[in-house]
């Protein structure tokens, strides 16, 4: 950690910079395992607060917890056509068990969508029996050529949820339920200002008939999927043949979802909210929220530092007290880097007045509060930081949001300024095919809240969508 | 569930009878991947309390969350010796990723020594760096031919705590340190008496310089190995080269611990306190700790219902309404299939006596308590149900324990009395192999805190130890 200074700027390098903040914060290592992370504690410590939130979230809603196999046999997985096609390339196989020769070699789960239906057709009998609403922690595995600390990796955790319902309907209202959940969750808890909207044909997932996606604008104003959520119908059930009796004791079909988060969401946080000295964390998320760092060691500064533990334990606030002997100078740059929401300095001089000094992480502000009161200023405090690390997001996401009327206009702001792009599109692929050829920028998602305008930004004719254009991790 | 009723009679065929369990208690369901369970809801929700217990235990003595990757390389694999003798027969080959034959295959984790090895390795440096104290929370695979729900998986979900220490005093004292959480856990959560000891040479975990276990005893008599906790010197730490810079500036090498449980301890809540009518929770461990059964439909108990939610919302306890429209004899078969601790119905004719009915799971003993103060009633009854589960269970464990001195008296009681006994040992393997040969019985654990007889059960000789033996799942 003595080189805690050595961040390559944001605006230098963005993917350097990244790559500086995630290892020297110390939230992830390299391991000597291709294409697999570590996570560090500090790491993991995000994971678990954005779990533990989640998963509240989950369970209020009438979700239960579930843990399915984590191997999909070859021919259990071949039964949904576009699926397969949509995973086969990137999965790992396990082709021996011991020193054994398996008949049939298995999968890894990509995803569990199969594991599940196989499981429904099982359980499921009689409308008595819907709706089935399980979700599951684990982790999957993508065969990645190109891996990176979040973003893109051979193993993944995270929860999916796969939910089978009565209707159509219903099934839909569940598939914007938890668009929403997640919305929130991230809005509120990660200060994240994500666009949802439905993905295209083209955009959406295999054997899915609508994927609907969260998606941030990071820093350097290109799009992270930090979420999606499937309405399958009953494709998936059709094809494992899973049906069920109705009220009128007919046999019939039900309809499904599928949703999902991963640790990507950490990727977004630190490229949202981070800057030249580090990570910056949202006290809602934090798992340090408040690191101590007392000013010599005389009995006052000791005294004051118990004081004030005392009082943060009451109140269920979350803190590090760092008394090493490192100098304060490093101490400091050290709390900046992991991105704790504020520091507290608890020094001498400061104590003469019966003050300490408080410094915010997301504006550097610092800030002198009389000793006694400190705890109901720090509450306020993390509400202020909150808010204000959504608001500049906000801010900042939609000053890199464009519009583009023709293709000249497309090109000119695609190939001079990052960020999205909204525009209207007749909804050929052969459109959005040559918008991703030409700039590599893929449709984000539908806007359904503004006027369509007259033509395709491509092609020129009816156009029948707004939606928008970004480049993406 | 309109089958709560035919669970096989636990002392006619005591497998079939837990098996009965597990699927009727909707614990875990079959998949049609051979080898992997599902895990339901229920038994879901049972391990998730076991997982919050423990990790807050792990917390508070200091121990940090990070997760690693699941796929060890085989030449990492192979690089301690008699670790991959152990696992190398059980573990599953990924030799495909995608289309792409691997360079060298890869297997998916037995247990992680290897993995937080290579990583210490990178870390350890100085002893700044010491301890460390690292736990995860994960899924290991083992390519068992036979299976049975929570006993035996080719997946098991677990924790294990990999730890490194300056000397071997601390890195002895973590290993007991860990064994006694666990004991303490189970004894006080789950209320199992477990025997904790270390094990023989023969029977020691691969690699390992000693490993302590925790060994319950099942209704009939067999073992359970319900946790290990191993010290393993400076074993694999020479085997992959880690040191560290103490404080005289000299290189030299740390020590280390490794300790784990699984859901395994699931296994052994059913099979501890488990009866006829299906699984018996202990409180402290139950994910719903009273169900409430209106009787009829009067206003009265619709109003009585909703006072009583209320208070223990208020108190925290965990409940279920169960007003399905089912007669109430099969609601209370169903609960005490689900083994909810106690059931509290609520009728008419008790409440024109201000009363309700409260039905203890452990003992089925029926008590009226005044609707006015149910809930501390309640709070009370789950302490003394917790008790009682606990000496019930300590008391038949305690009544199949048997002594043997000599050769005979073993196969007198070996062939004739479920249990353990407890005998004398030279400390020679040969012994040992003949009791299991002869018996199918092994060695558990050495008894630490009592006189070593005179002479080896099996060969004369002069004894040096006393252990348990007994049969084992």
């Amino acid at each position: 950690m003595s080189d805690v200074k050595d961040i390559t700027g944001r605006d230098i390098d963005f993917a350097k910079w990244y790559t500086d903040v995630v290892t020297k914060a110390q939230l992830v290592d390299y391991s000597s395992v291709k294409g697999s992370m570590i996570i560090c504690p500090y790491g993991y410590a995000i994971w678990e607060n954005m779990q533990k939130v989640l998963d509240k979230m989950f369970k209020e809603t009438g979700h239960e917890n579930v843990q399915m196999p984590m191997f999909i046999p070859e021919s259990l997985f071949n039964i949904e056509k576009e699926h397969v096609e949509g995973f086969a390339p990137e999965v790992a196989w396990v082709t021996y068990g011991g020193k054994e020769k398996l008949d049939e070699r298995i999968c890894v789960r990509p995803t569990s969508e199969v594991l599940f239906c196989d499981y429904y057709k099982k359980i499921i009998k009689s409308y008595r029996d819907l709706p089935k609403l399980y979700n599951q922690w684990c982790t999957i595995v993508r065969w990645e050529k190109t891996t990176r600390p979040f973003l893109r990796s051979r193993e993944i955790l995270w929860q999916e949820g796969h939910t089978m319902h009565a209707t159509a309907m219903e099934a839909q209202e569940e598939t914007l339920r938890m668009l929403h959940i997640y919305e929130d969750f991230q809005r509120k808890y990660l200060g994240i200002p994500v666009i949802v909207g439905k993905k295209t044909e083209k955009e959406k997932f295999s054997g899915a008939i609508a994927t609907y996606s969260l998606e941030a604008m990071m820093y350097d104003g290109v799009a992270l999927q930090n979420g999606t959520s499937h309405y399958f119908g009953d494709g998936f059930a059709k094809a494992f043949g899973i049906t069920y009796l109705d009220k009128n004791n007919k046999l019939v079909t039900p309809f499904q979802t599928s949703w999902g988060v991963t640790t990507r969401m950490i990727g977004s946080l630190i490229m949202v909210h981070g800057d030249d000295r580090g990570l910056v964390l949202p006290p809602n998320i934090a798992p340090i929220k408040a690191v101590i760092i007392p000013i010599g060691d005389s009995e006052d500064v000791k005294k004051a530092t118990v004081d004030i533990v005392e009082q943060l334990k009451l109140k269920n606030i979350s803190y590090k007290v760092d008394d090493s002997n490192k100098t304060p100078g490093f101490k400091f740059a050290e709390a900046e880097v992991k991105g704790y929401p504020v520091r507290i300095e608890i020094g001498p001089r400061d104590l003469e007045n019966s003050e300490i000094t408080v410094v915010r992480r997301d504006t550097l502000e610092k800030i002198k509060y009389n000793i006694n009161n400190v705890v109901e200023e720090l509450e306020n405090l993390f509400m202020n930081i909150q808010n204000n690390m959504y608001d500049k997001a906000l801010k900042r996401r939609d000053s890199m949001i464009y519009e583009a009327e023709t293709y000249q206009e497309f090109t000119e702001i695609a190939n001079s300024k990052p960020g999205f792009i909204k525009t209207n599109w007749c909804g050929d692929e052969v459109c959005e095919n040559k918008i991703k050829d030409d700039f590599s920028m893929k449709s984000r998602c539908l806007i359904e809240d503004e006027k369509v305008g007259d033509k395709c930004v491509c092609c020129g004719k009816k156009a029948n969508y707004r939606l928008y254009f970004g480049r993406q991790y």
